[in-house]
């Protein structure tokens, strides 16, 4: 499966009062590690929706679990991949280390998005081919 | 079981190029519908620490479903409510809503956390009666 | 002049580890004081461009003083008033207190902008008279 | 003067529905960038203000001139120095440049800051001559 591997530097307006990332944050950072994901598979994001004429892929859902605490100034990895290629939607999973550490499980489902060509309604759509190849194959 | 209704305006700045709400901004909503659900419980959420000697409640999972897109301009509503009390941690439910449709539902787990007295770490605990009987009777 | 105030809540996730608001939020708020100010003058911003056929009102210079720290759980109004109308520009001020105490000042010098007919570039443009008007009659 | 430059890649949660980046988020990239320009003199800022029993250095006075738009997937560089180093505050300058191009220009004004031995209270205090020949000398 499709994986990559970003770092990130915990910033001050990262934190809370409690001196820990504000768990918001974490779901801008796997957005972010997901964008990074599709270059990773050789399409920046704006590309990859214009090489298949589609509209987006949305997220529908998100959860993560969070295991240890990050504070300002730490380095952290996220670790990115493909979890599952299904026909219309893809899962991804993110797991964010301290070192040798897990701090955060995060997981999305994101749908693949078309524009009907005669309502222009928005629709999921079959992935095609290629990427599912792709997001498969690594 | 405790519950608690409050309202948002979206604002220009929690929308993303797409013209809709940056899935982030939602958990970051949730955390303060959770604040004001101990207020309407009575306690201000530093207030109901001091007052059960009590270090944190932190979240340790969270996840969300999304089911419509909000767009700037828009007025929504965050229902909140306890939907589950367990020994040492409850469930947190949100439901974000665009007049009557459901646009995000969101759920979180936290859990009661104290100081040890003697290593002065942060360790689990029993959620004290009088929060737990709160909790459960609104 | 025309003028508005709104209140906000200081939450959890604005503050950072020094317990007080992360500064970049101040201008988030601000951000959104210059929107309900368009909307006090009876357009909300995305009708006031589209009833005079502007691009946008871009910030371009924007700058902040620090009086008081603000932190979680208190209430803010912020006073918003046009402070200066010119041909092709106006400038917004953002007074932010906590009951009587003047927190920040903020000012922001924002441009009139349309969308050149031909070459359909940006341009700055006078602003109409009915907009100056209502700007400075309040 | 101290000098130090960082690079930082646009991500699409940066941006608001006009596809530029939100304004107050440059401002976050700034504070940044000052936290980096002190690891740059040797100290990063917990360290910086162990070392010399100063309780913080709080921005005071901050602002800032938009020439041109980011967009996401920009990779921007950020050069922040030391411009001014006065008895009990100091001016830091950022220069946000795509490529060749000026796209943000700011200042802020940083208040060297101690805690009263007596009182506790927070009072400014001159800047210690080591720290302030470091800022001088780069």
């Amino acid at each position: 499966m499709l994986s990559n591997i970003t770092n990130r530097r915990i910033e001050w307006g990262d934190c809370d009062p409690a001196g820990i990332v504000f768990n918001p944050n974490y779901f801008r950072w796997f957005d972010h590690a997901t964008a990074l994901l599709y270059e990773a598979a050789g399409w920046p994001k704006d590309a990859m929706l214009a090489h298949f004429s589609a509209a987006g892929c949305p997220v529908v859902e998100t959860g993560a679990t969070f295991r240890a605490p990050c504070r300002y100034g730490e380095e952290v990895t996220i670790e990115t991949s493909i979890l599952e290629v299904r026909r219309s939607s893809f899962l991804i999973g993110h797991v964010l280390r301290k070192g040798e550490t897990i701090c955060v499980e995060g997981k999305e489902t994101r749908v693949w998005t078309i524009r009907d060509p005669s309502s222009q309604a928005l629709k999921s759509a079959a992935l095609p081919d290629e990427l599912a190849t792709r997001f498969r194959e690594g």
